[in-house]
């Protein structure tokens, strides 16, 4: 392992801030945290779980490492997969994929790829990369593209940072593989789209290839470690688990009740829907949430308590553990938090790609509180 | 112009038979050829015509080489427009993406292509790598991948001959470049697809990548000869240019009548039809054509006169011009011929990706002439 040397070990620690290796113990926790920064979105993270702990059991547990520990001019991958999360569900990749882009951007570029990183912490991508990292004998970049989930390509920090998303690399578990060159990231997103689409509605991705110095600037950094650290206050075992993480991340418990009705339906290869939460206290009170693969808007009487980019999450008001959109069902007894996104996504470029209007809502972003939604 | 010396040129004459070199003269003369051999498939060479045309003013003539006057490691690269014909001609390609796809080809294989070669001869696909030929500076492959027009990437003779169609290059007018790699030709063919599709409908492709001691076995030989040969018979002037092809391809007149119905209907990316024509001379003889994009088979009274992958083509009965099948209308006068196809599509491996069955139809391929539908 090459960068072996630079990294300290504490494999056996569950605490995030000491954990510098991840290992099989630690996905779980890790998984837990990323679910929670993924909005609602960006997939079952139990698949990533299994793939990883296949992967590392195997061939060992795979560094984490801080891009100020990485020298300037190695080549950071970031990778994850793509498509619908519930046809991943039932399409699993072979492990293979992320090897395979690997060698592709090697071939490509003349240079190996010196680390993996995640593109998305949120969800499942969080820590399906860990499986390629493991096999490659590559250090896992403490760092993400978003922060959080979002739903599209360009939706990532290094396109704010002026990153190329070309050449992108796809690929399945049938060995197909693709790579991209467009004139716009506009293009990379459609183009891929499609050949997920293709695919049969999952693949695995590369794209916005870069060196450590330019990743330095054009990510969120410790994305990985604030994932372990809420992970482990969920699994602290508190007696109001909620508490311990709305604590934790100085989030704001919006409204802690009772899941009264679930609007959904799947179209244009999203998830839309409303679903209504009717406060446990006071049954006049509801809050309104928004719905496009991950939680997009929280309202209450016409007014916006949070959006996107911040982060809306549903947690399950006696485990903790998080609701993600596609599971939220009549009945069940939730706790909605919000908490900020990485500041990046409230300058005025990030608010164009990742703010309400982005996703067609017509008020405009605020901090997390009420404002109205008419403005 | 790297082959030249090799190229015994004679540019003044419209006579086939001697063209080896393709200047702006030649042109008309190898798309009404191109048409011929298109079976109502392949798209309106006019598109291809103005494309080479204004490629060879710019750029001078090209040279027509046979594969036996190029080294045996020289590189050929099979290509051609891929998508609707239809779409094609509203959405014009820049002429540069072939020019694209060489340079990412040398990129890839670490060689440069010695020639370029029409993957299909039907059609505008016969004319219009010429553009590109043209800019390179390369000769043209006296030989195609189909000897006619088929709608399918499989239905190469490439494929026939155990050509990998993997890199397959695919670019658009809008600088947009894909490399796929594939497990399966199946899979390059729907990957295509789906691209084209997100292309907005048409693109250029590359595939079925070949050293010239390959393309000898692997292709249909003299199928450029050949349409210049159709093209030259059809402008010669005769009265009955009908008569005068038919002659000239020893082909089968099916039936001179008048287009009585046409049925069509453009789906899953096809134009799905089928077309009546009534006897000249006899009125209850009718001649039923079935489309799929190509005139796929011709029946009479249950009987099939013709079918894939043996040629059929409707002409215009007094001008001797091809009707593609989108242009069929009621009242037009028309001359339905077949005529035989390259014999390497009547192997029984032939007969699996381009025979009748291989379209649907449950009747098995016979020689051209009458037979029982039911079989």
């Amino acid at each position: 392992m090459r960068n072996a040397s630079r990294i300290v070990t504490d494999s056996g620690s569950l605490d995030s801030r000491s954990a510098r290796v991840i290992d099989v113990d630690h996905l779980p926790v890790l998984a837990r945290g990323c679910a929670v920064m993924g909005a609602g979105g960006g997939g079952d993270s139990l698949i990533g779980v299994l793939m990883a702990r296949e992967a590392i059991l195997r061939h060992g547990p795979v560094p984490l490492v801080d891009l100020d520990d990485l020298p300037d001019d190695d080549l950071v991958m970031p990778c994850g997969l793509v498509g619908a999360p519930t046809v991943a569900i039932e399409k699993l990749e072979s492990g293979e994929e992320g090897v395979r882009l690997a060698e592709e951007v090697q071939t490509l570029l003349g240079r190996p790829v010196a680390a993996i990183m995640p593109f998305e912490i949120g969800g499942s991508n969080g820590v399906i990369p860990l499986t390629w990292a493991a096999r490659l004998g590559l250090p896992y970049v403490d760092a993400d593209g978003m922060g959080r989930a979002f739903p599209l390509m360009p939706q990532m920090t290094m396109n704010l940072a002026g990153v190329s998303s070309s050449p992108c690399l796809l690929s399945d578990e049938r060995l197909n593989t693709l790579v991209l060159r467009t004139g716009s990231v506009q293009w990379t997103e459609r183009l891929l789209r499609s050949t997920v689409a293709a695919f049969g509605g999952a693949g695995v991705a590369a794209l916005y290839l870069m060196d450590v110095k330019t990743a330095r600037r054009a990510t969120v950094r410790g994305s990985v470690s604030k994932a372990l650290k809420i992970g482990s206050v969920i699994m602290r075992g508190d007696v109001d688990p909620v508490q311990a993480i709305v604590t934790e991340l100085r989030a704001q418990e919006l409204m802690r009740g009772k899941v009264v009705e679930v609007e959904r339906a799947t179209a244009g290869g999203f998830v839309r829907g409303t679903v209504l939460i009717e406060d446990q206290h006071d049954a006049t009170r509801l809050l309104r949430l928004e719905i496009q693969n991950e939680n997009l808007a929280a309202l209450e009487d016409g007014q916006v308590r949070a959006c996107v980019p911040d982060i809306i999450t549903v947690l399950d008001a006696a485990s903790g553990g998080v609701l993600v959109t596609e599971r939220l069902r009549y009945g069940q007894r939730v706790s909605v938090i919000a908490f900020p996104v990485d500041p990046i996504w409230r300058t005025p470029e990030g608010l164009a790609v990742a703010g309400p209007g982005a996703f067609g809502y017509d008020f405009e972003h605020s901090e997390i509180g009420a404002t109205d939604a008419g403005d």
